[in-house]
């Protein structure tokens, strides 16, 4: 039940944006509430639609004086929880989504600036409307927003030849916890006049700074590309493969994904119509090399690799796709790989990288040590090893209690974490800590670390209002 | 004259290192207190040479006890004095010069690490000596170190395809002000636990921690490239040439050099052997493709690239080198351009950038505001297209008194950085704010920039003894 000083201030608050977007209802409110993994479920008292930078910053100003816990939301893809506002906590969702504008595009200097409540998918239509290709692609493209790509430090399939949103970044407008706005919108390749104050809100979740807009570097989609696949005994004998791939295609080299046996065999098993491309093996890859010129250009990039590779034993068998329907169906086995584990019972996940030369080693330990631990569990692992960063994921044994298996979710993630420390990986690759992973954040990083953060957080939010107990945990 | 307990301080401090070297005599020091340009000339009661991290962390420690300031020095190859000791400051100099150990190389995950001292032509070396490459390359190769050049998050020539030293870092290991070691030293493609802190050291110039170690991504070289030459009518027939190159290129487009005639002249008249290779004009650009794969193909992007330019009249007439020593030809023009202005009198520099798509009305802008200010003054721009960084210098009247030009630089940089801030450039793209920029800085940001600078710098050296007074005002 709301107190009335409680009541006044989702008054306050809701007289900063216009008619229908201060939302209470709880059929308004819901699809704020719940996330896509369905372990946090959210309360709160008010959920906010801002027009523009200048309401959010009034949103701010008034959070600052009356110390109210703001929860920006983008697209509400997240994965670790960050998103959703804690019940009883009285914090207030504020959702980027009306700040969906493109405010310029520069083709020849390729850059654009977006605000960051644009949906990936649009950030892409937009770029290749001015011919030009933003090459960050994510699995929730069609919902995720810029902003939220950013806030996270986003990923994706592109990030072997195209580096992460970090990389992607050319300046930023960030409305900071006391209201006041930040403009670092700038979109120079060259800049060291003072501190580069926008790396601080990259990847920092916004527990910094609320981002309201995005310059964004583009590039020229490559003409040409070519697919391959190939057959392998060992992620050691993947990794001398990715090796060659490297070194003949260079910065074409704009795939390479590491697929287990089993990975593949639930592919096949459950995909309508899969179909190997190569003979049978303990372990598949799938390279992707891109050409600027033209796709010939990238076949023979792609063949010459294949060709060094069989000749050097790294292949058992390897194959370039002759159409591009060939090379879709490629990638379909690839992509349906994250699909089709729920057919197979429960699956424990994980967000795990290492250092890439030591993959090979990982994998093997890795895998040991679960089925140590959890006798029958089937780990199937698969996915980008030029980034060092494998979906590690365990399904249960076939045929077992599935709620016995996740029931042990927590030992498990303690399992392959272990083994992800010692070859000093991390734990959170791609997905970043929100609310779920604060603890084992605390576990895993030494006390400086901590300590580090804590004070820039408390340089930057000293009230402690941007998503309070996200990443580090409240003072 | 030192007073006794400066005498005690610097017998505290010159225990913590080695003997021979903590040094006092002004015939060991004097090396540590001029720098290139000789703008600054510093004085110190000491300079310590520390072997290794352990040794750097204990002197923080004691400058913290001691509140003793403290000026990392690599390779004193600074052009902004930030590297140079004040006078009756008595600030004591670090030299990193002997962490210059590899400390481990990992080939086929494409890193190395190295310590903060090493000289970057010593780290292209052993890159090499891996099978690998490490891209960063500046004028001052073979003094400069790597430690340095991440703390001023250097640039160079090869930013186009690669990006900046801060594009280069894997990880970071950092004596804070208070003598703890940050151990960051992470060798990971995607990490996205807790904030990303190696970032706070990039490009901060020494003030925020002290740089020991150093992570870096290698790449491989290319195994071929094509250097092509071209004249053309005016910057923005460059600007669609470089456009033309991107498209075909792609990552494998690694140069683009705009050239104006003046500097041509100068380079002409003054280099032994020059010639032109393709007609006289009023600006010349030189693209560098590289291949991954051959010289044959790198080659086939080139003339792609040049027979679309000439048809389309971005060209005036173009050419590819037909060998290695054509190509060295096309590049020495490029690279003896510095060098030779010294030849025609007196030259003010600037080190500023702008948005790629405003270089032709920055560059129409800027010549017309200095002759207009300086009658009879010669601009000669020329430099790095591609990242939006020409070099825009300004040489003297032809035999007029240089004396007198050179009295006026700061008048020309108010005049030139006053087109590039109309542009929202940067009047700092490469060698960063030392002690040379510190008023300017604090005059093109907004009050809001400086004050999160400041609060960073208080968050990470609360007494203010590391580089204080560079980049930001002492408080």
């Amino acid at each position: 039940m709301k107190s009335p000083s409680s009541s006044a201030l989702v008054s306050r608050f809701s007289a900063l944006v216009g008619p229908g977007h201060a939302l209470v209802e709880a059929a308004d409110t819901a699809r704020y509430l719940v996330e896509w993994r369905d372990l946090f479920r959210g309360e709160t008292p008010l959920v906010l639609r801002p027009a523009d930078t200048s309401e959010v910053a009034a949103i701010l100003r008034l959070a600052h004086e009356t110390k109210t816990a703001i929860i920006p939301q983008g697209g509400n893809t997240g994965l670790v929880g960050g998103q959703i506002p804690v019940p009883g906590r009285q914090e207030i969702v504020v959702s980027l989504e009306r700040l969906d504008k493109v405010r310029s595009v520069d083709p020849l200097g390729n850059s654009i600036v977006v605000e960051a409540g644009m949906p990936l998918a649009a950030v892409h239509a937009a770029a290749a409307e001015a011919g030009r290709f933003f090459p960050l692609t994510l699995a929730s493209l069609g919902s995720c927003q810029i902003g939220g790509n950013v806030a996270t430090n986003a990923g994706g399939t592109a990030v072997l030849a195209y580096g992460n949103a970090r990389n992607l970044v050319l300046g930023l407008e960030v409305v900071l916890a006391d209201g006041r706005v930040w403009n670092g919108l700038r979109r120079l390749g060259k800049d060291n006049a003072g501190y580069d104050l926008k790396q601080l809100f990259i990847g920092s979740e916004g527990t910094l700074g609320v981002i309201t807009a995005v310059a964004l570097k583009l590039h020229h989609r490559p003409r040409g590309r070519a697919v391959a696949f190939a057959s392998v005994a060992s992620p050691k004998a993947a990794l001398g493969l990715f090796c060659r791939a490297q070194r003949s295609a260079g910065f074409g080299l704009t795939g390479f994904e590491l697929m287990s046996g089993l990975a593949m065999d639930f592919a096949l098993r459950h995909l309508p119509g899969a179909r190997l491309p190569t003979t049978a093996a303990p372990w598949y890859v799938l390279i992707e090399v891109s050409s600027s010129l033209s796709d010939g250009e990238a076949d023979a990039v792609a063949l010459d690799v294949l060709a060094g590779a069989t000749a050097a034993g790294e292949a058992i068998e390897a194959a370039v796709a002759q159409s591009l329907s060939q090379a879709e169906d490629f990638w379909r086995l690839r992509h349906g790989m994250s699909e089709v584990q729920k057919y197979e019972g429960g699956s424990i996940k994980h967000d795990v990288s290492v250092p890439i030369g030591d993959l090979p080693a990982f994998l093997d330990e890795a895998m040991a040590a679960v089925e140590g631990a959890f006798p029958g569990c089937r780990p199937v692992p698969f996915g980008h090893m030029g980034d060092g960063n494998i979906h590690f994921n365990v399904s249960q044994p076939e045929g077992g209690d599935r709620q016995a298996f996740l029931s042990r979710w927590n030992e498990m993630n303690a399992v392959v974490h272990g083994v992800v420390r010692k070859y000093d990986g991390s734990v959170a690759a791609e997905h970043g800590i929100g609310r779920l992973k604060v603890d084992l954040l605390a576990e895993v990083k030494p006390p400086l670390d901590l300590e580090m953060m804590a004070r820039l957080k408390d340089a930057l939010d000293p009230l402690g209002i941007l998503n309070p107990g996200r990443v580090i945990r409240r003072p």
